[in-house]
């Protein structure tokens, strides 16, 4: 594998562009294909068998770019997926965000004893115990708790901001178990959710350390490459190319709200078919 | 075209169950399909082009039922895609909720002069300008003011009541601009909005008549299924069968909750992959 190849990122929408941001940070001279799911957003909501089927689609699609690692940027399709998505395509190196969300989480409490560790998702994300089972393994003592929060994506994708009453009293509503129940960390389980972090912050009790697993995802993927000699050490900047299955009209502000500057190019369609039926890819360098 | 032929209802989840709670009422004796595009709701945030390609893969997959009419129950499925899908199936006979709405509207002002009429819908619905067409084509003398409403199908999917303080304020937060510019009617225009009724009614000013498409799309297929003696007058019930994309965890408290009776046969996985290969379907009677 080249050291040349690329770095695919996958989500089911725009929020996954959060780890984009910070792999464009530590690792500024790789290339990186986005995929954004964008017909078939949300995954939160859905099943694990639908969910899995949906990332191998994408990632059957985007793997003739010889990727030498392949981002799962969601939380939700990491929790569901990861572990089958693995076992499918078991040439290829495949991360998630939960891993290095557990880790961030767990040394964000330090050596205090039976840290209090708190997590808001989406249903799905939830419901599958990813996150508890990874933070668990890493510190049998931590007292884990979850709430899912499925209105926070809609909010931030409406753009309302953040002194908004009603973003205000959904944070307030969601994390009120949370911090009844006691905490020391409050992991943000859903690439979404940074954007709200300056508000949760305020939410919780003054001292809960707030983990957005993305810059923790981004430094597990810098040490791998590293560590398989795959980093790139040339000064160029890398090329971002986006692919999103439905090119909706507000792709360009949430893609800028997320990635948080502003694309020049636009996004190259993919229809949802022709996951079915890949192609061969042109160069991702020529193409741009 | 037999008498004894279906009804297909599609939605793009599972809120077009209000549509079919009304259909049975009206038309008892109906054998009805419906079909819920879970895996890849909602359909309101979405681009035309992905919504008119969604839902005639729908059409096309149920058409070897051969159906005597075929109902669009999503208000985002009929303003971006009924007229397209018309062309593209022209032997069906296929309405939607914007038209029933929009005369039900005109039929709620009576004869004052220019009623004010509004409208909440999701974005796309109010972008595509559908209902604001349909309105004053039978109402030149209208004014027509809309606003999109994108946080009610999330909060009504999670399950929150009607007391809800966060339902309350989203719902008059969305309303306050539409009644200060003052409302004689009011359009309910997305399928799932039926269930918060009697809270919106509290909020809009006394007097205001606030209208559900869902009961008059229902009348509608009545009166066009007499017109073409295509009307069953059988005394037996008639069968209800569910198509949904995903299987869903919250499957049965949501359609419970839109059909307003408890839904005793599983619904039928159609992978959506399987909506671009249709198969020759199984008799409709047989099979339940």
């Amino acid at each position: 594998m080249p050291v040349t190849s690329p770095i695919v990122v996958l989500d089911s929408g725009l929020g996954g562009l959060t780890v984009v941001r910070a792999l464009r940070k530590v690792l500024p001279a790789e290339d990186i294909l986005y995929f954004g799911d964008t017909a078939r957003v949300p995954y939160g909501n859905k099943s694990g068998d639908t969910v899995t089927r949906f990332v191998g689609e994408i990632i059957s699609y985007l793997q003739d770019y010889d990727p030498k690692h392949v981002v799962i940027a969601c939380n939700t399709a990491t929790a569901l997926a990861l572990p089958s998505i693995r076992k499918q395509f078991p040439r290829l190196t495949i991360t998630g965000v939960v891993d290095p969300g557990a880790q961030a989480a767990v040394a964000g409490v330090g050596s205090c004893t039976a840290p209090r560790i708190g997590l808001i998702a989406t249903e799905a994300t939830v419901r599958s115990r990813a996150y508890e089972h990874a933070i668990l393994h890493l510190r049998a003592d931590a007292v884990f708790s979850a709430t899912a929060t499925p209105l926070l994506v809609p909010i931030i994708e409406e753009g309302r901001s953040l002194d908004d009453p009603l973003v205000r009293l959904a944070v307030q509503q969601y994390l009120a178990p949370l911090c009844k129940h006691g905490l020391d960390v409050l992991v943000l389980g859903c690439t979404h959710y940074p954007i709200l972090k300056d508000l949760i912050s305020h939410v919780v009790p003054p001292g809960v350390a707030v983990i957005d697993s993305a810059e923790q995802c981004a430094e597990d993927v810098n040490h791998r490459l590293t560590a398989a000699a795959l980093r790139r050490t040339d000064q160029g900047e890398g090329v971002l190319r986006c692919f999103v299955t439905d090119d909706t009209p507000k792709f360009a502000s949430l893609a800028e709200r997320f990635l948080g500057l502003h694309l020049d190019i636009a996004p190259e369609w993919v229809s949802p078919e022709s996951l079915y039926t890949p192609r061969r890819p042109e160069p991702l360098r020529a193409a741009v």
